[in-house]
């Protein structure tokens, strides 16, 4: 027994104790937690009980955004030991599948992920999880930082797949969370610049706080028209499509330059129209993301680095004991809030 | 003045006499046109006196897909000489742009291109070319074959950009004479074997007659159904979207496998609702293809070695006096036919 | 206890019972072997008892080139049966080893391959293996030719890594049993001719039965002379070189064009002078081939397609009885034998 | 009649009037020359007479790292004006080889290049350049960063050579003026650290002033063992080598990581032993860089945002007057000199 942020059914949050099993295998470890981040997949399982296909129908631990201290090793586990600070990826793959057998582990049809439905999540005290998806953190990487890892790489899994060339220039559609954390990593990914896109102007604030990241408030600015006069009326030669709306998928595609490469980050909840025609007559290349392979080990050398400060992000840290308005919290929305975090760990 | 196959305004077709200029510069050559194929653009043209933003205002001369022979050439010409049997790129690019400068001189947005308002196409018996975009044939490849190496580059263009890697299986929907053209490029390019889906027996039948390439007919057989049966449940590695239907769109993402690649060949209309978050399932790459830069002499060395035979896809050829017959053939769009040329030259 | 062909120390080959752990995990299935392919590597530990750090230190089975029948699966075992036709990949690499996520499981330092040591080869009757590295032959690919993918893969790896654009122009310096698979790879994977050169008339003749295949005979002709002909003086797009010595090495610097390839498939037994100047001043690529990974599905498709025909290459075949015959067959080095096969199953 | 530094035969500089044609076609600007930095190819031409294959026959003015104001446009220019502040790169290839119409007009045989022989360089107050190649300076970059892009390109190529995936963590050996271009493209272009080694401790001071440039000073630090320490035992990502002696082409080989890539930047003099089966071991890739093609733009782009900051590295500044002197301070190599510029503009 432990205890535990349960999401019992939509709408409905307990903290209390629930029956976990609790037996580790040779390749694991066990892991005090420390802190969780709150992402919107688990605001959205908490406010409509379900994402897609994804359905709670059974009481479900939420949070997938976790660091903490290893304290017990399996016996084939040698990277790792008692005391060690981690970060943990939320996937445990089929490592034999073909997917993983390719590297592309992400999208093995087996995958297991942390609070996605059936699989419980990690808003309590201790989990066991496979070594081989634990990462330790550096001295200089707080734990905070540490629960950042996981937003950060799905930002990290879409700048490697623009394979930016250095001294790109980049628009981001879209300043929510995934929107500054993949114009965090497109920057210390090698572009120069950064535009954002966003109709909030709260949000363009916190993305326009780091350098080289430029703000453009829709509709007063029109993002294609920006980027042309950026460029020489090149256009950008990455647009990270981060919003998932129907006009921004048409932004991307007209803010892009010629043989330049369109992400799909944001995931619109139905088929939106894409002008096929208009991508063809700059022959572009697009992109898809989905969740991030081989980024954990790379995000954490970059916030070691200090090329990447994901710390002005955190918004504010809720007690363990105050999950559930550390959910409420971000049901509301708040346009400066990036990152809610709840503190896990005692003291 | 110079006889020539002229559209005067939709559905109005002359072959008549009519001013040309016949200046060459020091890197032009001046070819005597032998062969001309006709593409479904210029019988659309033909039909609507457009093709989306280019408008038939003036009288134009048809035909882009063209074989000749060099009969004289500038004073900077060095790999071409008077005699040689060539075949012709319809692009003129900038090549000072910066597309160009990059190697994607399709994209160059000032390219001049044969049989595109207001640029007069090759139906007349000599043009003036830029060495650069004129390329010779072996001794065993025909003036026939010479002028299907256009329609062929665009398939060349789409095996290209999927990046095959040796022993994919792929799917090709819409069996039209892109889309067998691809299927072919994707063979000699490397694919396994490919599938080929269309809704027309005859069609399919004409592609099915190449070693590797299965038909598939729809609705008897649903194609992603087909294709995970043929791969192990794992799907296409490569699928190329050649009918631009929005049925076929949702096809590909269906029928391409994890980590795969869909290239959007066909070109609808209107924008169509593609379903992105199916695609970010798979975390799939998407490629769009226009024209093609740099495969002329990839194509002719393909057909050269007799990997690729494009003569069976020679449906008739008619003579240059009977052009406008060559045309009203091709508006009837017969299942069969996938090709139809014009023979310029006379004898 | 089972009978294997074990070699007990350099030079010493015997055909004897030896003793095996004979139990099988989850993930493995039971292969009775049907045919077995004899490797250069094989031969050299016989004729040396080394490579490289390599060293048999104790009685080692060799063998890794196989192919058979499955005769029990374990409990996690889903894509294969009892009676599935197989061949396997030699190498047991620990899946969850940083280069295994990364889908480069052949560079991961832990891996095991069947007859280097200490890890035995397949050479015996019967063998456990994990069925993750086992694969289906279809029904119109023979258990020799299923025992031919192996060192096929080799040439997949090869032609992969190259990143042919379909209607490159190959050269393979080395015409020996891996320069010919290479070239067919090659060929298969988008080349649109391959050219071979070697010093020996005998082993060009095996490569130039291949449509597409050209000999260049050294030294009456010179490589780059030959490829810079056959291309208007561009050289060649790719350059397997797949005999190790220090001249090949220099006529593939030599013969490859402006930004092309140079894949290096040779091993030299020390390290070679390379002329780095001269590769810069084409600003060429450069790969290198350990072994293969995620090449077995690709090579049995080109194999089943009819795409590649490996069955001229088989040049005898042994019984299991006469196995050291073989080996001794293969010490002789005859110029036209490519591949000699030894038969364990009986009927 | 024109005054210009003039290298009248090897060791013999004269800065004298010097006939120079005047004539500009419709592509071209004229450039008033404002800062010109000495290159180790410059120095080069002055000790030895020559480079390679270029042997200096006939006087021939020095200079191609330049900086400037434009002061006249041909007919046909249209993204430059008079009064821009510009920087030049100083390759003319022709634009329809083979090689440009690929996009590496750098590996166009037939490219001319500023102060190679027989070509002039600009070391002189005025230069006529097709403004394809001339490139237009933001406000906040000065005329002495201006001239500094053509050594970063260098850099810029490399980095963009190696495909760098954000987070890589990359060796370069050598810390000359060219390593530390490489390191900072290296960072700018997505890496979270660089090491870079060297002999001498003065010109890893000037590196290691850069944040996340971590030096090693050789032989009292072994590169590969720092780069297994600071990667869990992996390697380095990317090595750049930049030093072109026989012991750092080794130290690449070992410090490089499974899969990862070196790029061979330096040039050694004479073909250097490599250890290829050392390299196949680990299966690397391994590009060459031969000056830059496309990269000016980048280069421009990375210092104008301030993402790399190359005014540090301008050693020290001689008046035109003083030409001569500056050369005879670059003889010197001095170990803390990186880039000793001259400021041809008057006032």
């Amino acid at each position: 027994m432990a205890k535990a942020l349960v999401l019992e059914e939509a709408k409905k949050l307990s903290l209390r104790e629930i029956d976990l099993p609790s037996g580790m295998g040779p390749g694991d470890v066990r892991i005090a937690i420390d802190t969780v981040g709150v992402c919107g997949s688990d605001v959205h399982y908490y406010t409509h009980g379900k994402i897609g296909p994804f359905v709670v129908n059974e009481p479900m631990i939420l949070g997938h955004e976790a660091s903490g201290t290893v304290v017990e090793v399996g016996a084939d586990v040698a990277h790792l030991a008692p005391g060690d600070r981690v970060c943990m990826e939320p996937s445990i793959p089929n490592m034999t599948s073909k997917a993983s057998k390719l590297g592309v582990y992400n999208v093995d049809p087996d995958v297991r992920f942390w609070a996605t439905p059936p699989v419980h999540g990690c808003l309590t005290p201790s989990v066991v999880h496979p070594a081989a998806f634990t990462y330790k953190l550096p001295d200089n990487v707080s734990f905070a930082e540490g629960a950042m890892v996981e937003p950060f790489a799905i930002g990290m899994q879409a700048a490697a797949r623009a394979k930016i060339t250095p001294g790109d220039v980049a628009l981001v559609t879209g300043a929510g969370p995934i929107g500054i954390m993949v114009a965090l990593a497109a920057l210390a990914g090698g572009c120069a610049k950064v535009y954002i896109c966003d109709l909030v102007e709260g949000k363009l604030a916190v993305a326009a706080a780091y350098d080289n990241v430029e703000p453009i408030l829709i509709p007063r600015e029109t993002p294609a028209d920006v980027l042309r006069a950026a460029t020489g009326g090149w256009g950008a030669d990455v647009v990270f499509e981060c919003a998932g709306a129907a006009a921004s998928i048409q932004t991307a595609l007209e803010a892009v330059a010629p043989a330049g490469c369109v992400v799909w980050v944001g995931m619109p909840v139905d088929p939106v129209p894409v002008d096929i025609v208009l991508a063809q007559s700059k022959e572009i290349r697009m992109e898809t993301v989905f969740r991030y392979a081989n980024m954990y080990e790379r995000a954490i050398a970059l916030i070691g680095s200090g090329k990447v400060d994901l710390k002005p992000l955190i918004s504010e840290t809720f007690a363990f004991e105050d999950s559930i308005q550390a959910f409420d919290r971000a049901v509301e929305g708040r346009d400066r809030d990036v990152k809610l975090q709840i503190k896990v760990a005692q003291g």
